[in-house]
């Protein structure tokens, strides 16, 4: 049987030490090529290139990989790996990361990570996004070589249902051994929100977008409760975006009268 | 009864025809104040700017409308007016757009416009992206403003379940009058993308992203059909991104004894 082919993605940029660490524990699991952005890209969201140009160009650094930096976001990675880098071959798995930080609850809204994961996912390609809930560019990923790989084997020898791709997060470094793995629902929490006000030499008004994460859900079967006790956590994202449930509550509590032609 | 407090942005810019058009609307239906990007940010999707400094500034273009541009993407815009210019008062409703072009189906995920209406849900707050399904700059939107007046109305005046954000898109203007509102699920369709590799003065290759629509729904419940056959489509978006129908799959699929500490 041939080796599985295995795309690496990140938002940190080529160069972070997480995505060296998924390319090592990939290397063990197949055939790899990364197409990565050249900067960091935190915070993306899905953006993608439009009305600007690409750049794309081979970068050897990883030992025996084939490997791409581009100027795009983490979905103009997927999209040029897919699209024109891989010429017609079609990845097994797509996995993105190791982000430097943690992408759980709502941060999967404007993670870069995801963001690579989910155009995986829009491919119909399995895919992964893996994050350390350790915001240090020098934190340590030892503990969580082992799940990577356990994680990514699961997938390639089980698949994932089409248009879903995983956001994994892991604990950070810490005395106890990581607990084991839980499948979750994204937790209810949010940003608040504080901007930082500042005035540069000129005089002229600037801010940094600051805050805190707050966390409203009480619940043990999401991704935040995990985390916080030593669970990796796994939530299987989707791209439909529709409230199913709310269609009909539109039907039916809409004036329709006033919305006649 | 005070007047409702109307937030608007959008993804095209503040000079944008589309925000334009959307600010004399909800003039008519209360007080407006306008934080939008101060240049186009089409394809940011949910981005937000992290790593580097926002500006803010007053910008007295629509008459009798407090209004800001920011360098920030559309959901910095909401952001900082949530928590920066509106000191505290809280918007009984967001909207975004009008888009110059369509945001329906999976463009969703990619839309500025929508990204915009998202955080305000995020913020627990009504929110609606509008998008005209015109791509040109002067695009026609005298068709449209009624039915962006009237479906406004119907959510200040019914509200939106809390965490869901409407993506309505109108179709273009016909010979025919649009032929009313269809509340709708997503589309099953995707971009086949394309990359057009090109040359630069001194021989360094670059790409533009090109590629086509594919839609592989059949249904009539989808908002491409209803666009399709001259209707209003109306997704309610939510940002639970949870596929939670695959966390009982994932659970019995896998191999577990593969997965313990």
């Amino acid at each position: 049987m041939s080796k599985p082919l295995i795309l690496v993605s990140n938002d940190d940029g080529i160069t972070s030490k997480g995505i060296r660490v998924l390319v090592s524990v990939m290397k063990k699991l197949g055939e790899v090529v990364v197409v990565a952005p050249d900067s960091p890209q935190s915070g993306m969201g899905h953006a993608i290139t439009i009305g600007e140009t690409l750049r794309l160009s081979g970068e050897d650094i990883f030992e025996g990989v084939e490997a791409y930096k581009s100027s795009g976001t983490p979905a103009d990675c997927v999209k040029l790996a897919k699209h024109y880098v891989l010429k017609g071959r079609t990845p097994d798995l797509v996995v993105s990361g190791i982000n430097h930080g943690s992408n759980t609850s709502i941060s999967v809204l404007y993670s870069g990570t995801m963001s690579a994961a989910i155009e995986g996912a829009l491919e119909g390609l399995p895919s992964i996004g893996f994050s350390l809930c350790d915001y240090s560019s020098k934190a340590d990923f030892s503990h969580i070589e082992e799940w990577v790989e356990r994680i990514a084997r699961q997938v390639l020898e089980n698949g994932i249902n089409k248009g879903i791709a995983l956001n994994v997060n892991f604990p950070p470094k810490q005395n106890e051994s990581i607990r084991g793995v839980k499948v979750c629902r994204q937790a209810d929490a949010k940003w608040q929100e504080e901007f930082d006000e500042r005035f540069d030499p000129t005089g002229r008004k600037y801010f940094w977008l600051a805050g805190n994460f707050v966390n409203f859900d009480k619940g043990e079967d999401n991704d935040e409760w995990a985390i916080a006790n030593n669970y990796v956590s796994i939530v299987p994202c989707q791209y439909d975006l529709t409230a199913h449930h709310a269609i009909s509550q539109i039907n039916k509590s809409w004036d329709w009268e006033q919305l006649k032609p």
